[in-house]
Order: C-alpha cells, then sequence, then structure tokens
C-alpha cells in the first residue's frame, strides 16, 4: 500500500537513528524531543489529511509510475493539472497547519533532478534517469518524507566554491570507488531534516569546467553514517521547552543544518557526477519550482493571519471599522496575488523532454517576489490590526498565579461573549505568526533570495520581444 | 459569414449617420474625423488580426449559439478555457496596438447581462434571455461592435438616483407603450462609442423598490435618434489635429459622453426594465468581468512600457546597468501580476446557472487593485529609465525648419547606430504612454474606482472562514 | 547636585521596593532579576553618557525652574532648541544602546501634563501648575527616572469608559477624602516601570461629563502600595535567563502591565481631577511629544540596523555591490525621513501659553507615520541583505560542544579576516533587531497607533486652507 | 533699488532679444508669445509677492555684499537661517502658483558656483571668486532673473565627454584669446530660460585631466549672440495657443533646449575654465542646493493637489468620507515628508570655506527622493479621488456650443451648490496637475536623476560610523 496513515508515519521514525544535536546536546531519540515533535506533528497532517475525504481529493493521486494511487508529495508533475493540484494541496495544508509541513522541498527536488538526470542521460548516455526512477518507486511504495539538500554553507560569497580558502564550503565529492562516492560539506536551513527518512542532495548552484567535484546529487538515509544535525536555534524555541505560550498549539517548524562528514553513497543513489552543466539547471529547476510551492503553502497562511487579524479586530470589540476592512483587503489582496500568480504559472506549464512539466519561471518568481517583500508587511498590517498587545502578554505562568492571575483575567478581557483566555490565546498565535524567525526569514529567504527572483525573471520575460512591440508603435522601421 | 474583415468593418460604419460633437463642432462624418480615426484603426486591428493565422487563435471561436465561428469580442464565456483564451487575447491585442481596442467593454455587458437575464426569467416569468439570444444572434453574424454604456453622470454621489434634485443624473426610463420605452439620461467615458455599431445599456448601481424606473437594460444603435456623443478633450490630442508628435503613430483612444435625449428603445431590445433587484448584480457582474479584461488588456500595455523603457536605455547608451535591470524587473512583477491573477481568475470561475461562466471574483479584483495601484508607478519607472527627454523635446516641426533642424539633429543624437529621429520617435512613445490622459484614468478609474475593488475583494473573501482557521491553531474552541 | 552618576542611580534603586512578577514568581528583588538588568543598564547609560565629553553636550542643560545644570530627561521644552536638542539626544543613545532606554516617556509626560495644567488653573483657578512645579524640583534635584503610565487596558474598545461592563478598564478615581485620591485600574505597555522611581500617571482618551472620574492625572513612586508590576513576555527573553545568544549582549527592552489595586495618591501629586475637559489635549500633547521622540530614537536605532546589514555584506563576502547598495539607501531614505520630520517639527514648534513649547503635529505624526509603516520595511531589508542566517543558528551551547563545535567554526565562516564567532554575533544581533517583540510592536503601536496618527495629522493639516489654493489657481470664484 | 516691481520686470525684458524658435516657427517677440506668456507671469509674482506684507517676510533679505534688501533668489546662503527662509519661500509661492517660478534654479547656482570658485581661487589663485562677487553685485542691484544652465545633452551616457563621437555632446571651450573665451554646446530642460535675464552655466558632470576643455563655467546674457532657444513641446501646450481649458489660468512652466552656437564669453563672466577637479563639487552642490529647492516648491505644489482633490470630493458630494480622508492623509504624509527633510537639512547645515552654507547632504537628497519616487503617488491619489472625469471632460467650446452647451451644464453637475463651471474648473487644473509632463517629468528627474541621489546618499551617509555601532552593540570587538 503506497499511502501511510500518521501512525504509520511515526512508527517507521522508530527505525531511524539520526544524529542529532539539539542546544548543545546530543539527542538519542530526537522524534520525541520536544523541539522537533511539533513539526512532526505538521508531517503526520499529510498523512492524515490523505485519508479525509475532503484532504484526499488534494493530497492523492494515481502515480503513472508504479500505477497506484501515492501521495502527490511524492510524485512527478505530469501535467498542468498536477501542477494546479499541487498549489491547492500546499494551500489547503499550511491553512491547517499555520507553518511548515515540509514535505514540498523533497517533491520539488525529485522534480527538478528528473528534468536533468534525463537530459543528461540524453547528452553522455549515463543511466541517472533510470536510478531516480528506482529511488522514486521505493519512496511512493513507502511513502516516505524526502528533504532536500540545496544550501551550502558557502563561506566568503563572491567566491566561486573552488576559489574558497576551504574546499569544503561547498559540499562535494572527496573520493570515489567502484561501489560508490564519499561527500563532504554542510547544508544549511535544511526544513525539517529530523521529520523526513531520506534527503535528495542538489547543488545549490551554477558549476563550471573547475568545479566538477562539487556537481553532484544523491539521494541518501537520513540517518547515514556521518550526517549529523544540527537544531538551529529560532525566537520562540524556549516556549516549546516549556510548554506553554505556544501561540500554535501544535505545529512549529525547524531548520536544521546538516553536516555530512565523509558520508559514503552507493552509485545506485548517484544522480550526477561531474557533469556540472546540468548544476546550474538543476537548481534552477528546483528554485522555480519551490517558488512555485511557497505561492500555494503561503497563501494559505497569508489566510490565517489574516483571519487571526479579524479575529483580534473582533475580540478587541471592533469588528466592522472601516481602515480596519482597509487593511484586511490589503492583506487579502497580497496574498491573492501570491497566490494568483503560483495558479497562472501552472496553467503556463510546459512540457519537458522527460515528460515533466515546469511552471512558467516569470509567473512563479513573480509569486515570490511578492511573498518576499509584500508579505511582510501583511504580517505587520496584522499586528497593526491587532494592537499593542502583541507584544507583551504576561505569561500563562501569571495567569496561573494565584495572586494576579484573577487580576489578569479581569483587566485583559476584551469585548463581551469572548473568555480572557481566548482572547490571550489569540494574541500568543499572532505573536507566533509574526516572530518566529524560521516562518518569517522563510518568506524573504526560502527558495532562494529575492535577488535571485529579479534575475530569473529578467532572464525570463523576454524583453527584446516587448522592445519591438514598442519600436512598431512608434514608427521605428527595424532593420 | 460571421467574420469581418476591416475593410468590411469600415464599409459598415458608411450605414451609420451617429450624431457627433467634437471640440464644439458638430460632426457630419466623425468616422473620418482625425480624433475618431486612431481608435477606428484599433478597432480595425480586432478584425484584420482574426484573420491572421497567429491572431485567429487567440481571436476566433466557435459559438453554439449559431454554430459558426465568431469572434470572441460577441461570444459567450461557455467554460473556463474561453475566459483563459478571452484574457490571452486581449494581451495580444495590447501588444500590438499599445492603447484601447474597445471590444471588451461590450463582449462583458453581453455576458454580465447574460447571466442576469437568466436569472430575472427563472424568478419573474420574463423573457429577457430569449430577446438577448436573439440580439446576440445578429450581433454574431454581422459581427458588430458592441459598445457597453455603464456610468452615469451621478451628480451628488451621496445621493441615490431617486435622490438627486435633477432625476436624470441616472439614466432611466421616462415614458412606456406598447412598443416600447422612452429612455433620459447620460452615460459617461463611452470608450470608443463612435467606433461602435450598437450600445449595450446597464444600470451603473444597484438599485432599489424606490428607483424601478433606473433599473433598465437594453440594446440600442449607436446613431439612434436622440443619442448625442460629445467627444471629451484629453491631454494630447491636438498632436492628431495635426498629425505631428502622435508618439503612437496609429493607434489611440477617445471616450465620449453619451447623452440619451428620450430615446426610444422598442421591447424587442429591452433586457431588463424594473426587477430593481437584478441591476445590482448585473453591474457588479459586468465590474468583475471587465476588471478580468483589464488583466489582460493592461498586462499587454505593461508589455509596451517595459519594451519603450529597455528600449529609451538602450538608446541612451546605458543598455546593461544594473539599477536599469532592477527596475525593469519590477516593471515586469507588476505587470505579471496584473496578468497572472486575471489567468488564476479565470481558472477558477464557476458556471451560472445561465451556463455563463463568472471568474473569481477575489483574484480579478485582486488584479485591478494592482492595475489600479501599482500601473502608475510602472509609468514612472518607464520615465525614470527614459530620463528627463520625456518632457520637452522639441517638436517635429522644429526638426522640419532648415535653421534648426540640423542643430537638433546633432544634439539630440544617443547612442551610436541611433537615427536621432527614432530616438524621438521613442520619447514621443513614452510621452504618449505616459501622459494620455484616457488610458493613464482608465488604468485607475476603468471598470470602477479602486474602492470598488476592495469592497468587492472584502464581500466575497470569505473572512469567517479564515477566522476559523486561526482560532482553531491558536486552540480556541468554538460553540 | 541635580546629575546622577549610573552607579548612583543603581544604588537609589536600592530603597525601592516595587511588587513584580516574572514569568508567574513573585521577585523581591527586581532589580537584579535577569530580565529587569539589561534595561537597567539601557536607563544607566543614560546617566554615565551625561558625564562624559560629548554625551554631556547632548544629554544636560541647565534647567531655569531650578537654576542648576540637569538632565534634559526631566526639562521643560523652553524653546525649540530644546527640542531639537531632544532629538538629536534620543537619536546619539539608540545608535548607542539599540534599543530603549525609556526615560523620554517621562520626559514627555511631564510637558504634556505641564501644559494642561496650566490652561486648566488659568480656567478653574485650580493650582495643578504649582504642583506640578514642585514635583519636578524634586525630580531635577534627584534626577529622577518617571515612567509614564498613559496606556488603559481598554476592554471592548468601541465602548467609552463609562459603558464598559467593567468600570475598571479605564483608570478612575474610586475615592477621594482631603488628604487624596484612591485609584484603580490598570496600565499596561509600561515600558521599563522597574526600572523607575516614578510614574506619571496621564489619561489615555478623551474623556466627557459622564465620565470625570476617569480624568485624572497624578504622579506616584514606583513601588506606592498597590502597584503591581507584571513583566509582560517577549518573544527572546529566554535568552538572557540563558545569558547565551542575547544578540545585543548588553541591552533590552521590557514593558510590564502595571494594576493600581486601590492606590492612595495624596493631593499634592495629583494634577488633574475631573476637568474632563483637558483629559483628550493631555494625551493629545503627550501623543505628539512622543512621536516627536520616536523620530530621534528611531532614527538611531536606524543607524543601528543599517550598519549591521552593511556588516553581515561585509562579512557574507559581498561588500560592495550594487543591489546590496541600493537597498542601503533605501533604509537610509526610510530613517532619514523619520529623522527629518522630527528635526522640521522642533523648527517649527510654537509656545504655549504655559511656557512650554509645543512641535509642529503635522511633522511629528508624519515622522511617526513612516516609523508605523516603513521602519518594518527597512527590518525587512536588513534580513533581506544578510541572509538566511538569520532564521536558525545553532545555539553557543553548540559551539561549546567539543563534538560539534570545530564543525559548527569550520561550515560558518564567512569572508577571510572575520572570525566565526564574530559572524555569528552580528547575526544573533541582527535577530534580536528582527524579532524582539517588545522593539518591533512598539514601531507601530509606540506613541499611539498609526490610525491616531493618521487623524492628527488631517486635523491639523488645514486642508481647507489647501482647498483655496486650489480653487484660486482653476480662477474658481469664492464668496 | 534693489527690488524690481513686476511691471519693471517685463519693461526689463523688452531690452532682451533672445533668438528664440517655438514649435517651429522663430519668434521676435517670445515675451509676449502665449507659450511663454504663463511662465512670465509666475515669475512676475516673485516681484510682486516682494511687495506683499506677507510675501516680503518670505522673499526678501539684507544682502551684506550690496548693504541693501534684496530678492532672496539672489542671495548667498550665509547662514541656517537663509536655507530655512529659502525652503519657506519656495512653499510659500508655489502655493500661489502651483507650477515652477524658476527663479531657484539661478540662486542654486550663485551658491554652488560660489563655493567652489573660491576654493578654486585658495589653490590656483585664480580671482574667479571675484568675477562672481561683481557679477553678483549686479544682478542684486537690478534683481535679475538668472537661469542656470547645467544639463547637457550628454550623447552616448555611458561615454565620458571627450569620448563621445561627437565632442560637442557637452558644452566645452572651442577657442579662447585675451578678452574670452569661445563655447559651444548644448543645454537641455533649460527651466523658463526666455523668462530670464542671463544664464549662469555649469558643468553637468565630473571631469577629469582629458576633458578640462568641458570644465567651464560662466554667465552669459540669455541674448547674447550665438545662444538659441528652442522651445519643447508639452503635453497640454494647445490649450494655451487656444486660450481655453487651461486648467491653471494663469501659470504654466516651459524648459526650453539652449544651443550655444560658438557663444563668445569675456572673461570677467568666466568661474571655472580648466581647472577640472571642481567641476565636479560644483554641479554636486548645485544638485544639492537644488534637491533643497524642490523640498520647498514641490511641497507648496503638493499643498495644491492635496487641495484640489479634497476639492473634488466636496464637488462631487462626498466631502466626509472615510477612505477619502486616508487618501488625503497619505497625500499630505509624502508632502510632508519632502518639506520636512528638506526644512531638516537647513538646519543641519555647515559653514563651507567661501562662508556659503552647504545644507546636509543625506537629508535634502532624501528629500528628493520622496519627491522622486512618491509624489507620483500623490498624484495618482488625487486622481483616485477626483474620480474618472479627470479623463476626458468635454471641451470649453462644447460648452459654449447653444445645442450641447445646455446638456453638459445639466448632466455634469455635482453637488448642490456648485455650478458646473466651477466643477469642470476644478477637474481642468486636476489634469493640468497630473498631466503637465514638464511638471510631472521635473518631479522625477529635476535635480538630477533619483540614481544621482540615491548616490549621494551612500556617500554622504558615513556607513562605517554605522556599522561600528552595530558591532559593538554584538560584542565584536574591533581591533
Amino acid at each position: 500500500m503506497a499511502l501511510k496513515t500518521a501512525e504509520q508515519y511515526y512508527q517507521s521514525l522508530k527505525n531511524l537513528h539520526p544524529t542529532a544535536y539539539i542546544l548543545g546536546q546530543k539527542v538519542e531519540n530526537s522524534h520525541d524531543h520536544p523541539l522537533i515533535k511539533h513539526m512532526l506533528a505538521g508531517v503526520a497532517q499529510t498523512y492524515t489529511l490523505a485519508q479525509d475525504l475532503e484532504g484526499k481529493k488534494c493530497l492523492v493521486a494515481k502515480s503513472e509510475l508504479i500505477a497506484e494511487e501515492v501521495s502527490r508529495f511524492v510524485k512527478f508533475y505530469e501535467n498542468p493539472d498536477d501542477l494546479l493540484a499541487k498549489v491547492r494541496m500546499l494551500k489547503f495544508l499550511t491553512q491547517r497547519i499555520g507553518t511548515c509541513f515540509m514535505r514540498c522541498t523533497g517533491m520539488d527536488a525529485i522534480n527538478a533532478v528528473g528534468i536533468e538526470a534525463f537530459n543528461c542521460d540524453k547528452k553522455y548516455g549515463t543511466n541517472y534517469w533510470d536510478r531516480l526512477l528506482a529511488f522514486l518507486k521505493h519512496v511512493q511504495k513507502n511513502d516516505l518524507v524526502i528533504f532536500s539538500g540545496v544550501t551550502d554553507v558557502k563561506g566568503d560569497r563572491s567566491l566561486r566554491p573552488s576559489q574558497q580558502k576551504d574546499p569544503d564550503m561547498y559540499l562535494c565529492v572527496v573520493d570515489r570507488n567502484n561501489s560508490g562516492i564519499v561527500v563532504r560539506g554542510a547544508k544549511i536551513h535544511q526544513t525539517g531534516s529530523l521529520c523526513a527518512h531520506w534527503g535528495l542532495i542538489v547543488p545549490a548552484r551554477e558549476m563550471h569546467e573547475g568545479s566538477k567535484d562539487y556537481a553532484v546529487c544523491f539521494a541518501v538515509p537520513a540517518d547515514a553514517e556521518g550526517i549529523i544535525h544540527i537544531y538551529g536555534r529560532g525566537t520562540l524555541e524556549a516556549r516549546a521547552l516549556d510548554d506553554v505560550d505556544l501561540g500554535n498549539v501544535e505545529y512549529s517548524k525547524f531548520a536544521p543544518m546538516v553536516i555530512f562528514k565523509d558520508v559514503f553513497v552507493p552509485w545506485d543513489q548517484v544522480f550526477l557526477c561531474g557533469e556540472y552543466e546540468f548544476a546550474g539547471p538543476m537548481v534552477r529547476n528546483f528554485g522555480t519550482f519551490h517558488r512555485h510551492s511557497h505561492g500555494g503553502c503561503k497563501s494559505g497562511v497569508g489566510d490565517v493571519l489574516i483571519g487571526a487579524a479579524a479575529t483580534a479586530a473582533e475580540y478587541n470589540g471592533l469588528p466592522n471599522v472601516s481602515h480596519i476592512n482597509a487593511k484586511l483587503a490589503e492583506m487579502i489582496k497580497t496574498c491573492e496575488a501570491i497566490y494568483g500568480c503560483s495558479i497562472a504559472s501552472s496553467v503556463e506549464a510546459r512540457q519537458t523532454e522527460s515528460g515533466i512539466y515546469m511552471v512558467d519561471p516569470v509567473l512563479s518568481n513573480t509569486s515570490k517576489l511578492y511573498e518576499g517583500k509584500e508579505l511582510h508587511e501583511v504580517v505587520r498590517l496584522m499586528i497593526e490590526i491587532a494592537g499593542g498587545m502583541v507584544a507583551d502578554v504576561p505569561s500563562d505562568k501569571d495567569f496561573q498565579n494565584p495572586e494576579i492571575g484573577p487580576l489578569l483575567q479581569k483587566y485583559l478581557k476584551g469585548v463581551e461573549g469572548v473568555s480572557t483566555e481566548d482572547r490571550v490565546r489569540l494574541f500568543r498565535l499572532i505573536e507566533k505568526l509574526a516572530f518566529e524567525s524560521r516562518d518569517i526569514v522563510s518568506n524573504i529567504h526560502g527558495a532562494g533570495s529575492p535577488e535571485t527572483h529579479k534575475m530569473t525573471v529578467l532572464r525570463n520575460a523576454d524583453i527584446e520581444s516587448k522592445k519591438k512591440l514598442a519600436k512598431k508603435l512608434a514608427g521605428i522601421k527595424e532593420e
């Protein structure tokens, strides 16, 4: 059966023993750790909702590869409808989770790698495509979670990989033999790597003749020998350690740094190794697919931001005020632009030679540009509507204190009919939505940074043809 | 044959004799007037391109109504693909015209009226739908141009039609008999009314019990007795009178005020008369469809703005400058958001009971909100890239003057390889694109004003369901 | 001697015993608590720098009241130069502290209250002005820190104080006798109340005939009987408890809720009591002065944001990149507008009858509008320039761990010549600057919320005279 | 007497006989031409208002040079108060004129040249400063109007003056002898050159060793032999030729191209000639002063835009609508930022060695950045508030037509109590304010283009010191 239940997912993790460090401690059973479990809960929802009547429509599809129903998270984009369905699925999920459920990185990586594995085989007679298909069958049959290792630590960003003083600032092949390769390096911001079964590792940039050893793509189990996950500290994790004032009471995100300390990878898990001209396209494919994903997931988070702001207005006693409505409309506008451009980039997708469909890059990057710049303003508008209590509500422990608890109950009451507790819960949610560094920074830098999106837009926008339109109207004859 | 050639279109106008005033003069053959002919040229392109191989794909479709190929401009939206095709057609056209080709107002009005004619018949047993089908068959068979009369002059905008001191500030029925009705009033900003064969007149706002006489919708020939077209003066029309410094050398827009001086309309041209509860939905349908149209046409104009800016940079000797590229990317971003949200609103369309598809109103109004606010910034960026010569290039007559012409040739030269003449032509185009009042004001107020778009977004965005999402994540139990 | 040293300040706090609760615990010596001490350090800098050669120029001035040099923080605004000096002082301080040093709330309250105490005496023959002068002399001679209690908890915000179900949602007089009054209520967001010696309590809104008991203004020691300070939890306080990963290694802000549980106030500390028509002007004065203060302090924080971003670019190996420079220019632009409008509002100040100068309200509120909306974008630009490492750098404890510490040292290295430790310190500072809820929410809601600023601008901008200018140019004759 | 009346100004022009071409015609008495006279009227106001009680306070000051009262337009900036007074004077004037009165370019040029003439003399022992003083005395005593010739035509903008194929793309010295120099070239966008008595010609950019001949600064009468003024055509000039539909009924702007066809300049009018290292500072001084001027004049125009929008709302029957108020507040915010930063840059001015005060360049360029980007949005907001009638009101000739005039009177009526004529006048003013190319392009490109302003901000903002602030707070030790 190609679809796991949430329980089967949790069960499957018991067989994984990743090396993990959290806040300075080596942690044996990381999946039980309070800083990990809220993101596992999000991933688990991708399994639970796939069994749900409404959720199933979004999350499940027939795979041509194994001729079975599989999770969309482990499927090729076989037509524009798959891409439309993906955007809607991601929005559906974040509306219910309010943060990251992580499985889209793997999905986008599988498709991004697939296109170039096919192209590389065609040029060089390699057999990466077949290897990838074999890997994907395994993933589909076992309904696995894949994290995508893209972002290297990069060292001095003005230098290419081979120019760095320390050659390990980009992940690279340091040894190879008949059975496989040995890789070294570190991937940073690895969304939920401790929730995944496998990683799919992709080069982070274009490579050139001199940096062939950096042009490497492969799959690897999350607990392979030599892989070390180091939890990166975010703004609000102390609440989770305390189990109070969580804001989002069930779900949260983390993104470890993953160090590859001379990790061995057998050849049948390798999908690129040295054919440097495919490294750039691979990561550009990934970026463009992943910006397309953000168009779905972040517009879903946007709905939560809008809902939280509107609820705060209601709880403050200001349910239908002209200036608040104007702000809500502004919030909606941005979220719909993010969503709409992602939907449109699905509609205007084109088939690649591998059969996988590639979204329109101008529209998908435009969606991400709005996320990168304007979603921060949506967050600000939510704070503006909610009011100052986002800053500094007393702790739940204060509410539990018998001396001051009743005073807080009394004085933090808003409109009649809403309990102080519910009001405080809402402000904690807003705090989490506004100030969780992993989420907010992902709005800006997730799936590449805004400058990358701008460059991608410029490279793909065909400005020369637009110049021709203008010249024609001006009556300028072109030779 | 249901598709006219451009020549047949021009020929067909010879049978029309509209009453027209231009800059204070009564004009007999308005279709030959220099201020009218550049918009006729734009409309003519909708005929020419329908015969063209590439254009035909965009512009022509099978009508179920007459079982023939017809212009998309006179067709119902029978499925989401029709709506997608419409957006792409409009973009295709403005890329080639750089301004308005006018036929979308009629197309949107036909569909907007159709939905409510059907609903009204269902409620009251009227026969508006059949009348509309009969009218539409005539339009399709003759490939006619329809202007849509929506915007009334409105008088004191804080008052309803029936509260106005002068009851004629909204068009209304002033008499009726067995053969038809008599209407009085004035519709303003009637895009290209003098290029049209017929008008389709629609109420401009919601109506109530007390304003039944204002709830009237009908078709009328552009030269019916009592109809007076008065040309409204725009910023640049003096150039057209002179035939120099046109900027856009072939195409231009105008939008007369059309006065209805007790015009008789036979019953079979009447599609609503007194059933006031359908007036609001009718104009809201129109607005939502027409904002969807803008998403296509204005993103096409956007491509011309981008092309003009990029060409100016090249002509100034600055073809690949970092800050100019950043500005071009910003221009593209806005235009793609306008386009993308319009495409997405097509994909998410839903069928009405009439069979006609209605676009997603949140997405179509979001598209228009970007046009209304951000397209002005796109224009500014074009000016910023082009430089100060947008302000005040000497006249073509100066270039023709033997004493100073050579000096101007010498001193207004830009980069090598581009003639001074071409450079000046380009600056004239940019001036036209930036300062033609009819175009720029249409970006802001066309298809309703931004406040209307905001209200439409708010009314349709289902904020209550978003509140539920937020409450659930915050752990707030709802009763 | 009217100027304390920092040591004398710390010493003086030993005589204060405020009732304080922090994260659910009653705390005896709150001034030693790790969550309090970083803000005390900021306040202490206002004393230290007053002794410093450069700092003295900003911070010290002659008081006419006691004919001695005093801290500007306890001085009337006696002329426009005092107002200019204030803006520059506040900028000077935040450039060195990077967050709040709190003393401006008391300074602004003293002046705001002074103007209306004088006006009230003039109208009613009360003696509030003399009482205030007496209080101020005491403050000046002892160089005290004053917090200003303005913001009430407000309950249902659509209701006036007397309409609330619970009458205590705005602070009010609940009893009075010959010696004084008894007050009840709660003031929220009380910036650094546990760093202060006294509070100056001001009504939070306009009052009417029916809400006379809410029109009350008075001074009270921070440890008066019945006053309870409850620490409000912010995003990053867990770092301070741990003493690692602070970001800003010395300074931080907090803003307790202060509950007045039937607090007695002797008459000579009362500066308004029942004369309701002065409540509104008092809080409006305060707001306008405090927005003027923000113009100084937040533009100083802005310099830190700019510096942090520029340093991150350098540490990442991208010291002089075109798009980063463009972003830095954008950041500077906003901060200079905030500063410039505040400077200009000082220059255009006008004397009130009390002799105290009132800043230009349109310019001071304009400054705050830029802070409220655009400073959030400055923060976003800082994150955009800095890159993804703002989200999730591993903890200092990970760096201390002998197994992974060296790997982190290796892989988180940026450009040559900068230690990994310094790079991480910088990212922690950026995290603090971007995600400390008390600071960020203060940008938006401090000194009133943006809607208040807009209304103040509109009320003071004299739009009628602008209408006259337009009509005159249009050739419209006015009767 | 150093102050002329308006009549004396007009009289003085009769002695000037500039060579002028307007729309292809050589014009003898250009000062009487309909396209020139509306700007002369603006200049004349600078004389009229100097005699007025209120205006005199703004416009007249004592000159130390001739120990008489002179117009501020011909005076050195001798202290920060002169700079403050200048900003207020310019705002005062544009509030009354609604467009350009032109004399600030000469004023800024005199001061910009003065600083470097002094510096050059100091370095090389030249006597430019004395020559300039002599010239300025003449100007002051005769209360002359000076245009400043800065912007060259520039050819290929990627090339330096000496690299251009045609060496005349920047004005340069082509001959010299004992009596003076001969110059050739063309200055474009010469605001109101035909209203001036003299021009003060300044290099447009930095010069290097190889382009010494381009490092030339001098004064020249507006009708010197070889000087040709060619009127540049703007969007709305046809209205002035017709004398109807002017919008701004008295005032308008133009900015000819001025060609120097081998013009002889005697040595005593030369203030720089070959000392190339002063060319850059000279034009940068000018730019910074002139952006400071814009802060005054454009915020005054802003008041007219705000007033026009508010009047349109009133005339439409929407005098106090929430969303319109929000838009007015937004308009005010931008205009006050433009004004406030200009005021602040006066306060923070510093004395140069010449004695002339230089404004703070960061603040003055910040003001201009808001003008360059945000004033366009202010214009858009005016259009948004005013409504669609900005696009296409029928001509005054239509109103005069006996057949349709009464219909237009009837149907274009707005709120009761305002005549249709006044309403139309207002819409014409708004059209002029929104679409006069010379004004709108000046917002963007006047006093240099936005990129120049950004670079000036970056160059002067002392980012290194801000980096130090951030490092200190992060606990980073600097060597």
